[in-house]
């Protein structure tokens, strides 16, 4: 184990039920809902009990077992027809992260491929989906700490770490790896709004391990770089298009206009699980609106004005251009381009 | 009157008290505040029950009022000399605008000038700050409003309406006037963390002014740019140095960042009351640290890991360079530097 302090999971298959960690109640409560439908999952996913692009695919897998099992229960014949409107509730639950659409063409292809009572083998494959998750975790965090260079601060958005993947993380794998390895002394993690991930889950994840993390506002995050406080911007994606081009969560595309204005490096890491190459482009990707609510409320209570119109956006794309390195579990890709991509992806 | 939403007053004088529109608990509760002792304004300053650079000058010349009329009737011999912890203060209440160090020093200077029971003559001061404050937002909704250009949408960050001045609004009377002209469809206001200013305040006085305002995070602005979708960003300042640099609400550096790579233009709207000809530049600027609680906290419900630390600049600093225009009540200062502010700025 390169680095011990990664236990905490998101995502647990356990006796035969689905356990979400609950994200929504986090850093106040940990609490997991336990799950034992398919519908409850792509229910989870939609209401972001579960989030994080990683780990709304391994939730997803889960799913499609709980969904086989019912449906072969029902009627042994017709389940491998009838499990086709879960597959797509399960689809429909998020647009943006393509580990989603991408988790559930796997488990189709173990439906396929499966004879007599699917349980067993769509399981396996879950739990293998699962783990390669962590294996590409542990390697992006190795190939991701390798190019950090020299010891200082870096900057991260959003939650990429055990809580929104298998586990250990992809931005947060590198920054665990870095900060193992000496090569980061301190993490400044933006609060990122509207749903707070830096301030909930990723200072909670920091802080449980050790890792010393500062939080600030998202809009203070150009400031902090004008300071020269840090060296890299690393954040992880929901999909990465076929040129390369970078959806993630809100704010990121900031961070990188910032980064690049000065001089600062900017890192997207994300599994191979997360490119499409279906996709040409950035312009391409669904972006999320998500309620309104979001931004007028807080744990409840009004924080806005009452009548203003919302602008909720869950992604916004960064250009290939601005991403200095791409890094997945098959490799670093720098200044990230159509055809490297098309490299890094082609099958081997 | 050019524009006739402009009523509602945070600064009020009223039968020899000062009344302040407590900013902390809008929009849901719209409470004044008495205050009838010094203490009370410079706590009300520091607590920010009262914020914005202009608002906060002119609280703290009525502030000297009531400071002027408690010395003297302790000692009509001696209060010249005793009002000078009151003036200490009020300068201390809080660091980065400048306009509360502008209005104390106008207000010394009728100290000195006043002879015998200086109530009524201070009292005179006060209002000519407050009403030449009106006068100046009315006189630079003008002038800003004349270089909008073409009909369409604008950005803007915290809150610089009425609630920040003695009435009307910079940045805000700026996008009034523009917005009464026809020049202006839509505000894109920031939420701007970590006090909510434009969610809580900006959205109330544009939607009680019927003007269509839309919400967004503040990290959401670089994305907003990137689709077209403002032709400026328009916000105020809390003191501009010598060469123009800007000092302003946390986050505007980064807009000023976006904007100039987005080809949106980016203006500054300041009165004189907020230029400092006593700093070479924005390095030389103290930027007020609040409390970590402003990003620990809202609602008194804790929103944040136990145990991260927390970087929480209440202002960041935008060099001249990125000021696309300055408008000032004295004039329009297109591109400012030291030479074209020290002309701005030469007593006539």
């Amino acid at each position: 184990m390169p680095y011990a302090h990664d236990a905490v999971r998101a995502v647990v298959w356990r006796e035969d039920a689905l356990d979400l960690l609950d994200q929504r109640l986090l850093p106040a409560v940990e609490r997991y809902r336990r799950l034992a439908s398919v519908t409850e999952v792509a229910q989870a996913i939609r209401d972001m009990v579960v989030r994080g692009a990683p780990a709304i695919g391994i939730a997803a897998a889960y799913g499609v077992v709980l969904a086989a099992r019912a449906r072969y229960a029902e009627d042994p014949k017709r389940w491998r027809r009838t499990i086709g409107s879960d597959l797509a509730a399960l689809a429909a639950a998020r647009p943006t992260a393509v580990n989603l659409f991408w988790a559930l063409r796997r488990m189709e292809r173990a439906i396929d491929r499966s004879s007599g009572n699917p349980a067993v083998d769509l399981l396996s494959e879950a739990r293998t989906i699962h783990e390669e998750d962590i294996a590409a975790n542990r390697r992006m965090g190795q190939l991701g700490a390798a190019l950090l260079g020299e010891r200082g601060a870096v900057l991260t958005h959003c939650n990429t770490g055990s809580l929104a993947t298998g586990g250990y993380g992809t931005a947060l794998g590198v920054i665990r790896e870095g900060y193992a390895a000496g090569l980061i002394e301190r993490v400044y993690a933006d609060e990122t709004r509207p749903w707070l991930q830096g301030a909930r889950l990723t200072a909670w994840e920091l802080v449980r391990d050790g890792i010393p993390v500062t939080l600030l506002a998202d809009g203070a995050a150009a400031a902090l770089m004008r300071e020269g406080r840090v060296r890299w911007t690393i954040v992880g994606a929901d999909r990465v298009a076929a040129n390369g081009d970078v959806a993630n969560k809100i704010g990121t595309y900031h961070l990188a206009v910032a980064a690049r204005y000065h001089g600062v490096r900017f890192m997207v890491v994300a599994p191979s699980s997360t490119v499409d190459m279906n996709l040409a482009g950035g312009a391409d990707i669904p972006i999320e609106q998500r309620a309104a609510e979001e931004l007028l409320t807080l744990g409840g209570q009004p924080i806005a004005a009452a009548g203003v119109d919302v602008w909720n956006p869950s992604f916004d794309v960064t250009p290939a251009a601005l991403v200095d390195v791409l890094v997945t579990e098959r490799g670093v890709v720098r200044a990230p381009d159509g055809e490297k991509m098309a490299w890094l992806m082609a099958e081997i």
